[in-house]
């Protein structure tokens, strides 16, 4: 038996909204998954996500009273001073919206707002693979790269919201560096993303390189990063290299994070993990991460800093959209009252 | 007229040890400087600051017990766990030695250590450069390149003391990256520190190219980044080029920071500084580190982020002292008592 305060995590994707209640130890009392419908707009979202709150909290004895408070985590760039949305690539409906606001009324609870990266980050600081540090950061693979960092339990947004924006660390700073979609070049993003890999596979391929993919993509497969991971597995030479370049360059991003941040974990995440812990791929992966970082980092946060794949997957983000909610209402609690 | 809580700091170097008194406010009301007197090793030295400090203290009417807190800023990694020494190189007769037991038991205050590079950064945090910030990043420019970060008012130390080395940023992941001492490759200090200024014009001097240094070296005068600086600004086209090439690796570095921290302020020191900003060749250094920044940055934070010099000079160091301690004071106030 659990008792209140409970927090809700809300975290919104192009294509679902997840929704979780969880209590003061991040334990998930109720958990929904509903449709972003992302063209009906994010006003109509909004009243739908108030709608299953209450719901969830009907179903188990509970009203909203007993919710301290709600995070709500959102792709993209977020003003949150403001508590608007800007303008978020997979969301075209929702750009410039008073999100927080409309959340606030539609629940009468208090809302924080959060980058969903940055609440993945958190969640698996308090809940998952960072659970035992005081400091973490976490890098997602995905199509692009993202990520979070967490210092003695500060999620670190930046003074302009653009912290903890690890994919566009400056990993060559040479005149032929890779380029970003913005044609800026050297960025981590711009090796180490999916849309990297793909364009990496390609580069080789029609260099000349012998491959597997080639059947594939002949039979009118599209490559992707995950038929990259397959053919490594399978033992394809080309897609083994391009894994484990992937890894030596993420290594040289993780050396800078090191030698900044010094956390204590580096957690490795996203739909883009090779498999993780559980593969033998994901297994090669990681180990190619740790010795690009013995390489170029001092022996002392090479040797002692855990790196290590995310533990929570996909619930990362509504969990921490929960435990940020939770630190804005302990810190509330904690602020000294003036008059 | 101004009155108790004060705060010491107590700024160690290799030649000298800066000990100021300040005030709640950060105003400086006593400033002496002694020798380090190095070879007679570290407690011989932590008598003569806290005989200092009381005759410090006497000359204004008071005594230790007004003072809440002493800042020590130490040079090279510190066990700031343990509160001793580690290996300082300019110290080699202070190694593993328990220098804040050693203060404390002298003076009967709190002492609290901290890095020589990262207390700078909190005295241009909290006075100088950055007060206007909640977050700010220092790099300084020597014989090597060291820095301090500073998120949301905490210095970021790390959880294994490698916090706040910016210099060991990875700005070039390829085999043929310049090295640091150690042999590792692609280390903003590799590109950008006093040293590598040397290394580099050299290096070009080797391959042939015209150089008023030529002229002071033939004379005997040995090559130095002071040297290269006061060609730049007579107009030597070798040594302005190798100033500006040296902004432009640093500005790599500023941009990984801008993306990870997202400070108010980039705040460059150090004396390798050109000049700062009362000179042109600084003026022309500074403007070509945001050129670089607007180059690979994101709009926004590249717009917003203040890339400026220090403003408080040699005094940022026990400045910086007396802030931490002030801030340890100030925690430790405002920490709920549990029985």
């Amino acid at each position: 038996m659990t008792t209140p305060p409970f927090f809700f995590g809300v975290d919104v994707g192009g294509t679902n909204i997840k929704i979780g209640l969880v209590d003061d130890e991040g334990r998930t009392l109720a958990y929904h998954k509903i449709a972003t419908e992302e063209s009906q707009g994010p006003a109509s979202a909004i009243r739908r996500v108030a709608a299953e709150l209450h719901t969830m909290l009907a179903d188990i004895g509970h009203t909203i009273s007993d919710v301290a408070t709600i995070g709500l985590a959102m792709p993209g760039m977020i003003d949150i001073v403001n508590g608007r949305t800007m303008e978020p690539h997979n969301l075209p409906h929702w750009f410039h919206f008073p999100i927080r606001q409309a959340l606030e009324e539609e629940t009468g609870a208090t809302v924080i707002l959060a980058n969903d990266a940055n609440a993945a980050a958190f969640g698996e600081y308090w809940l998952g693979s960072g659970r035992e540090f005081r400091s973490m950061v976490l890098l997602t693979l995905g199509t692009g790269v993202g990520g979070g960092i967490i210092v003695n339990d500060t999620l670190v947004e930046g003074d302009h919201s653009f912290g903890s924006e690890c994919g566009h660390i400056i990993i060559d700073f040479n005149d032929d560096a890779r380029q970003i979609p913005t044609g800026q070049r050297g960025h981590l993003e711009a090796y180490a993303s999916g849309t990297a890999i793909v364009k990496r596979t390609q580069e080789a391929l029609e260099a000349g390189e012998k491959s597997s993919l080639m059947a594939r993509m002949n039979k009118g497969e599209k490559l992707t990063p995950l038929m990259v991971a397959e053919e490594a597995e399978r033992g394809d030479e080309l897609s083994l290299f391009i894994v484990m370049e992937t890894a030596r360059y993420l290594g040289v991003g993780v050396v800078s994070l090191m030698h900044t941040i010094d956390p204590g974990a580096v957690v490795l995440g996203g739909a883009v993990n090779f498999g993780g812990a559980d593969s033998p791929l994901g297994t090669m992966f990681i180990e190619r991460v740790r010795e690009e970082v013995k390489r170029r980092a001092f022996p002392v946060p090479a040797k002692k800093t855990a790196i290590r794949f995310t533990s929570l997957g996909t619930d990362a983000g509504y969990l921490g959209a929960c435990g940020l909610a939770r630190q804005a209402y302990l810190r509330d609690q904690q602020a000294p009252v003036t008059s």
